[in-house]
């Protein structure tokens, strides 16, 4: 059986870390921004126009494709998120089926059900989040609490909205995922272990 | 570092049985129905009544207080749930004090917060909660599942009230634990070595 691994994360938890250093120890790929860069690729988008879209649901998509600066391809507007979500299971899709994987966000979890993923959804406390932005932050940026804050408040709603798209289970409610994780206060690589353990415990069973 | 871990949980989730195993697996000891004996003991309670209270708040629990046929101790009827509170907490800050240990529900993760546990919720699906209870019902309990599930939702509706008096993060909300855990379909026993690793990881990582 397919091991495959979703994560799904509040912006600052540590997800994305959580993601890659959960698949390095399992020795299988991680697919992160790879999803966009293809998505981006296949279709002749703009990743910044990819990565913004499908962090919001389809309606909200729709003002961002106008007055953008970068040159758009010849489909029509109003296609290109439904374009772009098309590409996205599509791409998910040929991952699962490549083999074992990590997919950090972009819905894998609701899209890829019928693969019998590991549904991780990583969290942590507003404090926890915006130290760790703070701590992450590109040079030159420098937004303070406030902004860190709104920030983040902005792109969980996007992913909210987003993931309206495919499941009547909220994002972030517990009963759409197998294991949630709180990281506030954590080291992320502390805990990979102990869910390397669980990869193997979870998918064992499930073989049986 | 005392090793504290709390288990809060959904009825019929498995939580019970996963934090017996994780502390026999741990090696040490599992405290659940004895916080129950010891109230009642300590207080001149009725087993039934402790247990029928602390699942509900201070207000819902006055009613039980009348006309039971077990005959009540001499506290005014008032008081008793405010006794049996006090005992709770007295009984839970003795337990931690021993030394490690897994303590399942009675809101022990906010009580006992000082000592700062690994709070862990268990939480299924209505269809698995519903089987689980069917497995282990009680020779001769003939109850449908629409029953079943009426009576799941109101125990966690006691505990959720129950809660209530301790913490403003609402019973079974993620944010109040550290790891929450979908039993849905699963075999409990085959979880425990993912989480004794978990509890390896959590404490070592706190020590530093």
């Amino acid at each position: 059986m397919t091991r495959i691994i979703t994560i799904s994360r509040e912006f600052g938890s540590g997800g994305r870390e959580l993601g890659k250093r959960l698949a390095d120890a399992l020795g299988i790929p991680c697919y992160d921004h790879e999803i966009i860069q293809m998505i981006a690729k296949e279709n002749g988008f703009d990743e910044r126009y990819v990565a913004n879209m499908s962090e919001k649901s389809i309606e909200a998509a729709y003002p961002l494709t106008i007055g953008h600066r970068f040159s758009m391809p010849p489909v029509p507007v109003m296609e290109q998120p439904i374009r772009v979500a098309v590409a996205q299971r599509e791409i998910l899709e040929s991952f699962a089926r490549k083999g074992d994987c990590v997919i950090v966000g972009r819905c894998a979890d609701v899209i890829l059900k019928e693969y019998h993923p590991l549904n991780i959804f990583v969290y942590a406390n507003m404090d926890a989040k915006i130290a760790r932005c703070q701590e992450r932050a590109p040079e030159g940026e420098n937004l303070t609490r406030k902004e860190l804050e709104r920030r983040i408040r902005q792109v969980e709603k996007g992913r909210r909205q987003f993931r309206e798209m495919y499941s009547e289970v909220k994002w972030g409610d517990k009963e759409a995922y197998d294991l949630c994780i709180n990281t506030s206060g954590r080291e992320i690589k502390k805990l990979i272990p102990a869910l390397v353990e669980l990869v193997n415990c979870w998918f064992a069973a499930e073989e049986q």
